[in-house]
C-alpha cells in the first residue's frame, strides 16, 4: 500500500526532528529463511519483519536504517539496525523488556541480540566505521552436514592450495577500485552518478576453524564499506585461486581491469555472514 | 514384512559366516530428521536408510550394526555401523566410489565420512572401546540462532556457576553404578536379566566453545558403554547445578541413590551428538 508507506515517512521524518535519542538494535539472522534485507513489498525480508514488530510495540509507524543491506541468504550475525526514539518512548521503554516484547513477535530466523541507546543522529548505516564480514568454504570430498545452510562446499585442497589462496587475499587490502568485484549494472549506475567504485579493505585475512566438528576455511574481510556483491566475488574469484584455476597475482590483474568480466563468478550467499559492525 | 525381515536375517547369517572382512562405516547425520537409530517399521530411521542405501548398491539384503543406538533426535558426527561383505563384493568395489554412491543414495541428513575394511569379525557394536558423546549448553538471555537445532537454551550464568559445573561433572568419572541415570524401565529390565548398570566414565569434562559466532559449554563425556539416556539424565542433572539448583555434591548422593528419581530431568536429544568412537 504505497498511502501507508508515504504516511510511514512522513512519520518517520517527524520523529527523526523531534528524537531524543537513537535505539541501535544488533541483529543475528539466517538469511535462508528471508529475500534479503531491504524491504519489498509482498516478500517476507529482515527490514519489513524488524519494522513490523517494532511499529506493534512503540505503536506506531517505524523506518529503521540498516548498516549492511545483505542479499538472499546471506547471514548476520552482527547486523546494525537503528530508528530514532522520542523522549517519552525514552522513558516508557526498559530496553531488556523492549528486546523480550521483540524477540517474542519476530518470526524463526531473526534474533534482537542487543539494544543500546545512542545519540540522536546516530544511524546504523551512516555512522559505521567498518563493517566485519566471513565466508565460510566447506572444503571436502564429503558434503557438509551440520554447516550445510552456512558454508559454500567446495572440492578438497592441500596446504600449498590455502597458501595460494591466503596470499591471494592480501592482494584486495588497502585502498583500490573495486569496480570488477561488483555487480555490473550497480557499477554503471555509481559511474552515472559520479560516485567513485573505490573502497578501503582494512583486513582481508583466511584462517581455519572447526564448527561443530566440521572444518572450515574462512575469509575474513574488513572495510570501510562495500559495493554490490563485492565480498561474494572476491570470494568466487579467491576460490579460482584455491581450486588451482588462477595463480594468487590474477587478483590484481583483474582488480587493475576495471570490469566486472575480467573477475571470478561470483560465490553462492549461504556462505556468508555479515559478522560486526564497528562505530 | 516380517517374512522379509527374517530372509535378511537368514542371507545377513550367512554373510557373517562366510564374510571375507567387514566395512567399518563412519556416518555423521542430523537426529532432528530421523525416529532415532535403531530400525523400526514404518519410521525413518538411520538404520533403515542405511541399510537400504547398502542394500541398493551391493544388491542384497544387508543388516548393519550400530556403535551407539542414539534416540530421536540425537545427532551424530562419528557414528560407526559395520556389515560383513564377501571376498567377491571386496574387490568389487572402490571405497571412495562406494561412499559417493551411498551419499547420493541417502537423504539429507545422512552422510558417510569414510569407509574402512576391518578383519571379519570386527563388529561396530561390539569392538568399540569407548564412545565419546558431547552435549552442547546455551546459555544466554537470547535464544540461539544458528545452533538452534543443536543446543539446549538455558538461562545466562556466572562464572562461579561454570565451575560449580565443572566440579560436578568429575563426580561422574571412574567405574560406577549409573542406575539413578538410566530409563527406570530398562534399567529393571538389565536388573530381571541379571545385567549390571555398572559402567566406566573415563572422562567427564566442561569447556567452552564458540561456534558460528555463538557461545557454548560443551559437556564431553567419555565412557566404556552407555546406559539408555544416560548422557541426558547427566546433563538433565548437571544444569540442576549449574543453575544454582543443587549443589555440586548432589550427583554423587545421586548416583548412590540407584533410583531414577534420585537424579535430574532428562535433557532434551537435540543438544547431543554422538561425537566419536575408539576401537
Amino acid at each position: 500500500m504505497p498511502g501507508t508507506k508515504v504516511k510511514a515517512e512522513n512519520v518517520q521524518r517527524d520523529f527523526e526532528l523531534q528524537a531524543a535519542a537513537a535505539l541501535a538494535l544488533t541483529v543475528a539472522y539466517r538469511g535462508d529463511n528471508f529475500s534479503g534485507f531491504a524491504r519489498q513489498d509482498g516478500r517476507v525480508t529482515i527490514q519489513g519483519e524488524l519494522e513490523e514488530a517494532l511499529a506493534t510495540v512503540l505503536r506506531r509507524p517505524v523506518l529503521i536504517q540498516g548498516a549492511g543491506r545483505t542479499d538472499a541468504g546471506v547471514h548476520a550475525l552482527g547486523q546494525v539496525v537503528s530508528c530514532g526514539v522520542s523522549e517519552a518512548e525514552l522513558q516508557q521503554q526498559n530496553f531488556a523488556g523492549l528486546q523480550t516484547a521483540l524477540n517474542a513477535l519476530l518470526p524463526a530466523g531473526i534474533v534482537i541480540k542487543g539494544i543500546e541507546a545512542k545519540e540522536p543522529n546516530f544511524s546504523a548505516r551512516f555512522s559505521a566505521q567498518a563493517r566485519e564480514y566471513r565466508y565460510r568454504l566447506y572444503p571436502s570430498p564429503t558434503p557438509p552436514l551440520f554447516l550445510a545452510p552456512y558454508v559454500w562446499w567446495v572440492p578438497p585442497v592441500g596446504l600449498e592450495s590455502v597458501a595460494a589462496l591466503k596470499s591471494a587475499a592480501r592482494l584486495f587490502e588497502g585502498e583500490q577500485d573495486f569496480k570488477s568485484f561488483c555487480v555490473a549494472k550497480t557499477a554503471d549506475r555509481l559511474a552515472a552518478q559520479g560516485l567513485s567504485t573505490h573502497r578501503n579493505l582494512l583486513h582481508v585475512h583466511v584462517f581455519g576453524a572447526q564448527h561443530l566438528g566440521e572444518q572450515c576455511l574462512i575469509i575474513q574481510v574488513i572495510g570501510n564499506a562495500f559495493l554490490h556483491s563485492m565480498v561474494r566475488i572476491m570470494v568466487g574469484s579467491l576460490v579460482e585461486v584455491l581450486l588451482g584455476r588462477r595463480a594468487p597475482e590474477w587478483i590484481s590483474a583483474a582488480l587493475a581491469a576495471c570490469q566486472r568480466q575480467s573477475a571470478g563468478p561470483t560465490a553462492p550467499a549461504q556462505g556468508l555472514t555479515l559478522w560486526r559492525v564497528r562505530y
